[in-house]
């Protein structure tokens, strides 16, 4: 009898990469709204959804995770993560919803817990400039104007990076945003003859539980899309970018929604 | 229309982190038969497989890898990883058959790869010490009795390492051996109260061709489990070590075996 | 004719690790003081200094860094490094001062920059628990008692980690402190015959102006520095662990103070 | 009364990042020759070097090291790193010599024996295609014509990657060659109104012994190198790619010649 949420399992079932839900996480986020090729963007869609505009947004997180009663922050190594998510304004059913094309995380836990939700994550490694509580010529300082930047790099290449001002608090949430974003959960079959037969396969949609957000900053910014032989987010390169934001983010994650099954 | 073997699904296919197979493998093993307590190796064995006998191996494997036409191995930050696999002696309907009950890889392509097919993998840092051309004191001379060392590391702290000194060359591969291996293809439920419910939990076996296995060397040995707070490997620790092994291994997968269902 | 502050100097000087002071640093830190064996402690004060009392302190923490006109920090992936420093309580001519034996940090330009001031910088990889601003099981809250870790992992085998609860303010920053420590600028020589003449060998002090520093917290601690076959760091030990802190700092570094010559 | 080759310096001299010379290595190495801008590449040499010739020689090497009585690659994370070397083919006082002006390794070890011996050592990460001994798709096989690649990256950003497609047995290694390369020996001065003034700034140039070189091929080869904002490599782009090279080297290191003063 072996047991466990997640490979391995095991007879205490304690060496499950990932325990079971729920899980808490909390993050500070800088984040680009902008705007892509409308036709480009529509066909990374999956069956089941439609573009609803070509306005997309990234998403720079700097994550710290905890299970139920696990205290994983208290072990810091095994809790904190950095991610880049990438979304576009997608509809069901007529319905606005996010679609995840690329997100990257740069460990084996935030990825297997992606994977479980839906996320297509990679590994990949994201900096985030920090703000600090101090004034420095080394830091934007805590709850003021200041200046940001992120980048992401995967296998030793920089695919994208973005630069922020922050600038005045604003009322809204970059958009489109990562609460309640469709998904696609996928589990490829490997048997011969079958390799186009997933034995998973199926548009789910996100649910989370207790969101906090922060007050939210806004202005002015920049991004960059880098060319890359081994992905197509160039695709998704900004034809013009909106505005930047900056703020921190609270959820607990132990539920999702099952909307269409594509197999 | 997305597509692609796996996640990332995109319009061209060229984005999925795993391409369709066959995948091909080459690798450099340096290997260590032991010994663990029988009460507790049975313990880690799913429905379906009975322990055989007490007898658990470790590979420490440094691998190159491609995938039918990529020539992954011309961009080596894509191809190369190394990798330590523990394995117990099974039996499936008394035929003897590998199980794996931890594997670490230090790249998420080869973590996708190996879920797809059932290894429980996990990321982790493995380092094996490489027999040179040159008469040196920095390194065994190829194809020549000499010392080797190998270690596991997950997390920044040290599971398990091993000494091997080769001393002549063997006619038989370790004892269990991974070709073959019967394993735990997993993919967990996400929606609440079915957290206990997998979607994919079935008994597999790995099918490879093309397999070639250089000339075995053989030796005595030395092996350390160190204690961690987050894995039962503890539970594996050698009673007694038996042999130490080096050799070279080269196989293609693009197959499964179907054994049993588990849901 | 090449130039840069430091190497690689090349024709237009815009190559070196380094660029020229002066060099602004902010960090949030976690700090634990503790005792040691008073005997092994003395042991690794260097000629010039004594020791002033068993007191040891150990600092993790999270830097973010910029030059005067770099603006470093809005490419961070340049900007912030993680660092763990060890202190012993010295004293040179009677004066009060501490004396660093061992510090890793995980980025080569803090690293150069350490050498430069005498610090005797190794890479390691610390981490350390992050307060966020929104109420999460995820994290403690920032500006409010609660519970903080912290680790080191050098060459994947865990060093040191240690637990803070941090519960009131403090009027005192912990003791030792790395403002005006005491360190040893060295260069070896690499002639034959020379090896045991150094080309730098001096005692300096720290220099650092416009230093800032946070509200300090302190409570209970924990420490624990683990067995390493390559390094004495297990000669200092805690016989016993006094405070835990937590504050914020930020310091800008362009000078530096010669002691003693000790060639 | 502490000791030790290098910092850390210690009671009993066992902490030091690197032990006393002799320091014993072997590698694999795969070389490309190249024609730079001739005008640009002058400007990297330093006072008593002038320019031979505009060819200049990149190597990617995958080495193993120990000490004298070590054994360090019987625990290989301390032992084995990858590194890119860049050479311009300088001349002193008429007799040919190489000099580095950009060199970058992945361990800190490494970093440290480079520069004590004047290798402008940086952190960036190698990757090298690896022959293996069995045929397969995965790797080109040892010992006969093959194609190899190999990439550089420092702070998540591409510089340089190249191609060979290794031919025939060649009677000559590249040129220029590292050993004996001039190189500068440099460590900086902190204290106010003498950051100009370093206090180790000396021509070198290496010595070794015990070198041994295996058959040497070559072939034709790519070479690119990327812009990047921090270093002026791309002033040494290549104009016209020569041949590629691959072979394995072993040497010793315990000396060092003193050629010019430079303060």
């Amino acid at each position: 009898m072996i047991r466990g949420y997640t490979l391995p399992r095991t007879p205490k079932g304690k060496s499950s990469l990932i325990p079971n839900p729920p899980w808490h996480y909390t993050g500070n986020v800088l984040a680009v709204e902008y705007l892509a090729d409308e036709k480009k963007a529509a066909a990374f869609l999956p069956d089941g959804l439609e573009l609803m505009s070509n306005q997309c947004a990234v998403y720079f997180i700097e994550w710290q995770y905890a299970s139920e009663t696990g205290e994983e922050y208290l072990d810091p190594v095994c809790s904190q993560y950095r991610e880049t998510i990438f979304l576009l304004s997608g509809k069901y059913k007529e319905e606005p919803v996010a679609y995840c094309p690329f997100i990257w995380v740069d460990q084996d836990k935030a990825l297997m817990r992606g994977l479980i939700q839906g996320w297509p994550k990679q590994i990949g490694y994201t900096w985030i400039t920090r703000a600090y509580g101090l004034p420095s010529k080394a830091a934007p300082l805590e709850g003021k104007p200041g200046k940001y930047g992120a980048a992401l790099s995967v296998y030793g290449r920089r695919l994208a990076d973005a630069q922020v001002t922050i600038e005045k608090e604003s009322e809204t949430l970059p958009s489109p945003t990562f609460a309640g974003a469709a998904l696609i959960r996928f589990f490829p079959e490997l048997e011969k003859e079958k390799h186009d037969q997933p034995v998973v396969h199926e548009l789910v949609q996100l649910k989370s539980r207790d969101v906090k957000i922060s007050p939210i900053w806004k202005g002015p910014a920049k991004l960059n899309i880098f060319e890359n032989p081994y992905t197509e987010l160039t695709d998704l390169k900004p034809a013009s970018v909106l505005n930047g934001y900056k703020f921190s983010f609270a959820l607990t994650v132990d539920d999702l929604r099952h909307l269409n099954s594509l197999k």
